[in-house]
């Protein structure tokens, strides 16, 4: 739920929140699903090719998706207070490009961000509107750490002809 | 770790597991990651255009790449059992084609599988190959729900030319 498609503006860049990676968190998230040594001990982060215990990039991709979605819930919440019905969500055909560009090592902070990059009209359903966004995330020196492209369908005000 | 580059043999498709999404386990990783209403709530997943409560198409992927770890585990230990020392794995330079074909819903079992489907040297690493990976999920009724091309540097046994 959000915004409606037409009312989403292209090429604006949009700040989602900073996140920052402690050690217990990026142990905790390996455990779970990355169990990959230099994710889970100094050590053998150290002998890595990486030079010290480095975060899974699928957890630098769930901190994204969480704060994509609470940016959206707070949109929402603002147009009910505004009295509207917010717009739906979903689904999302997929995405494209998911790229860690650099490690995010213990303690560094990452800074996301999202970008409209083209609304595009669906043919088979007129009551709805394609959205791509460029979603990035940069560490505390500036360095882009995380891209990814997401594809989202999200509901129109009127049907497309 | 695990195989080394030169002893990967492509087009073979090997099984991951089978996992089972409990509502137990949707409604967790949703409220951790990605909480929309149609992965917290069985009314709110009626009432949706999937018609029922699904899981995100994050945890479908996050349960794959559990899997995949785990499997590449596996064959290291194999590996060391018989006195050899696993080839190093990683970086991934990142992913492609993520895409959620079904709904993951509520008691649904996916069968997961990875295949490498390309093998390339690398120009400016003569040390390691890259391999490109077609990862899928099937559930129960043996529909494709999960396709995701990974890709992965993966250490040579001999450098490449």
């Amino acid at each position: 739920m959000g915004l409606y498609f037409e009312d989403v503006v292209a090429d604006e860049t949009h700040e989602l929140g900073v996140y920052t990676f402690t050690r217990e968190a990026i142990i905790a998230f390996a455990r779970e699903y990355d169990p990959q040594v230099f994710h889970l001990d100094e050590e053998a982060g150290k002998q890595s090719i990486y030079g010290a215990m480095t975060a899974s990039g699928w957890q630098t991709t769930s901190v994204w998706l969480r704060m994509l979605i609470d940016e959206r819930t707070r949109e929402a919440d603002m147009m009910r207070f505004r009295g509207e019905r917010p717009a739906r969500y979903g689904p999302s055909p997929g995405f494209e490009k998911l790229k860690w560009i650099k490690p995010v090592y213990v303690g560094d902070s990452v800074r996301y961000t999202t970008r409209v990059i083209e609304k595009r009209d669906s043919k088979s359903k007129p009551e709805v509107g394609l959205l791509y966004f460029q979603n990035e995330g940069f560490n505390q020196h500036g360095e882009l750490v995380f891209s990814l492209v997401s594809k989202m369908f999200v509901e129109r005000r009127v049907r497309s002809a």
